[in-house]
């Protein structure tokens, strides 16, 4: 049968890019379909009629949204690579850090649309969460959040501090994670960043780094309308 | 192999009975646990250190967190009346709706905190909520959220709506659920409580009307302490 593998995304996204590196690391063909935030297609909104977001895989037609949700369909419906153990308890573990770091995605990227004292407060946010991470994920005793030998679920869950966060860091000149602060993380995104598949699917720093300037002064210029804070 | 199943919870919680659920349908032995949420054990702070929350599962000393992750791992681990179904696209939607309800329960539930406005708000979310579950999930062509013939994770993510928030509804004397504003949820509970294995795994009525009744008047008793409106 024809595989028909569409995936509709914006590159900027770390939910998008952790089904992009899932297609990759299966060798899954498809066609990427490139979505405008401010202008969302028709077929988009029909497609996940109730978040009304990227990502959304369609697979022969029928349409799957939630980028952690489009992950396990794609483990199950491409067996090699696998993305979780095999064992039943390893696979909740690992689930167990996908969701934790799924939930608190959005919550940590906050610190970049505020300014001071709420932006302070995003910050320590962060830092509480990567702490988390950092201590009680067992990061200290193998080299990926999955696993010692590979990169699973958690690790693409993972997978946008390795490089959308650095660029966040780099717009506003702090550092989060650093060897004396998050020695486990650090070490994690080197190995993370090491593994070939996800080493090519990354879009050029610069062109990262690009964006997030042009979202910062975004966020900017909404913060000088005072009805803009509560967001 | 000797099993050891060992269920940490709180009767009258919804993410409790999704578990408590779940293994009854499984016919798996279970010892409960039963916590005290404004005094919880040693054990529990120690099998689930970051939510510090009930349910946990323990299965032969190994920690599960998080009711729909323990669903999962139930399924996985005992095959038998399967939660999920066998296609993957299937599987996909059905984890799509038990991830839109767990993330929607605590809010759904809010209403039950709070007087005047702030409660008119919540009720209006809590009505939005049931809206979409009612005319986007396809209930209105099945009899259960998983599927035509039997209950599954959906279901059980969804039960508590059955007769937890019935309780609610009665306390405060609101109704969310008629067969003229809902008739597909209405149909749904109706099919729901009809299970045998839920029928008669359900806390009585009373118990949990005087467990909701109590919640109120300390919920009301908070509410005369300004500082505590900003929960």
């Amino acid at each position: 049968m024809m595989e028909d593998v569409k995936l509709f995304g914006l590159w900027a996204s770390p939910f998008t890019q952790r089904v992009v590196w899932a297609l990759k690391l299966k060798g899954v063909s498809y066609e990427y379909v490139g979505e405008d935030l401010v202008n969302k297609s028709n077929l988009l909104l029909q497609y996940n009629p109730i978040h009304k977001k990227v990502p959304v895989l369609v697979h022969n037609g029928k349409p799957i949204a939630e980028s952690m949700l489009i992950l396990e369909y794609i483990d199950e419906t491409w067996p090699q690579f696998p993305l979780l153990p095999q064992n039943a308890y390893h696979r909740s573990n690992v689930r167990f850090w996908s969701k934790f770091i799924d939930e608190k995605t959005i919550d940590m990227m906050k610190f970049f649309r505020y300014d001071g004292e709420l932006q302070k407060r995003a910050m320590e946010e962060t830092w509480e969460t990567l702490k988390v991470i950092e201590n009680e994920s067992g990061l200290g005793e193998k080299r990926f959040m999955s696993g010692n030998n590979t990169i699973g679920l958690a690790d693409l869950a993972l997978g946008w501090v390795a490089h959308t966060l650095v660029a966040m860091e780099d717009v506003l000149g702090v550092k989060f994670i650093t060897p004396h602060h998050f020695p486990y993380l650090q070490s994690w995104m080197q190995n993370f960043l090491q593994v070939p598949t996800i080493k090519h699917n990354l879009p050029p720093h610069h062109q990262t780094l690009d964006y997030f300037k042009g979202k910062r002064d975004m966020f900017l210029g909404m913060m000088t309308q005072p009805y803009c804070h509560h967001h």
